[in-house]
């Protein structure tokens, strides 16, 4: 199969590598910067472009993962016929990519990239979609060559998933950095931190997260909160942030009894 | 070494498992409860008790593992002369033990425990303080039996590590908790987000975690956020959350580029 990869970011960079892994053909990487295209496109044998002029019109599949909001405008400006093209955007529906192509399509890998650290694509679940039932098919037997959890699910879905990675992923990292300056602040290493951060993503493997909640809120321990909160009065952000934080857990624990 | 383990939850529980396991004597377990104590007790070949009265007084090492807001009411119940004494609060000051003994102290493993997962206690930091620096030194050597990362703070570090943790674990599970029901919501099994997760957790163990943030607010992609806000609009909480995280993700960021 000739792919065409449109993006050089954190998702193209290890989609590419999955399917090079996988034995594809990775015939071009396309970057509005020739730089940033030459970058991947040099590690997986394939040719860089910055034009879409240039363009090689008889690849298998075309794959978009550039910015949310570049999405829609590339898709104005790829032709592709009856070739088959996707974006890998969680939150994006597929219709942006109308116009472009009669077989369209959303390969959405849930997993949080970056260029210098490897992941076992296997593992990752792919969440397809496709603007027919034999589109989906096609997705889904592409897909099915790089993980092993391969899912169909509708725009809508999609983006509720999305949303729910954001919490799980973008949010829960936040949450680590916060706490390495509060540390930090004390002259504490963020080592002592690791062994917890481990065993917290471990409990809810085997488990649902409700049931696995410890600490003040849940025991409604209201002396242990106050006392948080007195010392991080002199940080309105993280007060805030516990506050609501711990207001939240007991609401859902409340929602999940009531 | 004999051990009076007062307290019978998950900490208690943990502790006395790992304590017994390294060739110590667990000789009496307390709580009010007595088949609380009883449940434990039976566990580590012990005596369970649930009067003060009936106290052995000739422990080595008394361990207070019970809620923060009763450490203070037990220890004016516990006087054990110039017998070791600490608990094994993490946002609680060494000073409430005073008048238990001459020896007092603070025991904390930074871990969260239930009563079913056992963890390797090798691995778990601990941190200690002693009223004098041969109370430290001695409660020090007994924390080296159970783990190789024993540290000395003070009451004030280690409050701020404890807050640290609340932070990087117990919102953590619930942002993943947060997460399970959004996908509820659309018939989604928690299972798709568990690589997430993992990965999540993985990938600061050897990175400081403010360099490995993704998503829309670091990036700064309004159009994705502003989605993600309209599609939680039914939900004030959720949505609350979302804006509070998000800036704070911005805010940390020019934090640490000012």
């Amino acid at each position: 199969m000739n792919i065409v990869l449109v993006g050089s970011g954190n998702v193209a960079t290890q989609l590419g590598r999955a399917f090079k892994m996988a034995g594809q053909d990775i015939v071009q990487v396309w970057s509005r910067n020739i730089d940033h295209a030459r970058e991947l496109a040099d590690t997986l044998a394939s040719e860089p472009i910055s034009d879409l002029f240039d363009l090689d019109k008889n690849a298998d599949l075309y794959i978009i993962s550039v910015k949310d909001e570049a999405i829609k405008q590339l898709a104005h400006e790829l032709k592709v016929g009856d070739k088959l093209i996707v974006h890998t955007s969680g939150s994006t529906g597929m219709d942006v990519l109308e116009g472009s192509s009669t077989k369209i399509g959303v390969f959405y890998p849930l997993q949080t990239f970056s260029k210098v650290k490897s992941v076992d694509f296997r593992l990752i679940p792919i969440a397809i979609e496709g603007n027919t039932p034999e589109v989906a098919s096609t997705i889904h037997a592409i897909a099915d060559r790089l993980s092993e959890k391969v899912i169909e699910l509708s725009s809508e879905q999609r983006k509720a998933l999305h949303i729910a990675a954001v919490f799980a992923c973008n949010f829960t990292n936040h949450l680590f950095a916060l706490s390495q300056e509060l540390l930090s602040e004390q002259n504490l290493d963020f080592d002592l931190l690791r062994p917890l951060i481990t065993e917290t993503a471990s409990k809810v493997q085997l488990n649902d997260p409700i049931t696995m909640q410890t600490g003040p809120a849940v025991r409604r321990d209201q002396s242990t909160m106050d006392a948080h909160l007195d010392l991080l009065s002199d940080k309105p952000e993280l007060k805030e942030l516990y506050q609501k934080l711990s207001q939240s857990i007991v609401n859902l624990h409340e929602r999940s009894q009531g």
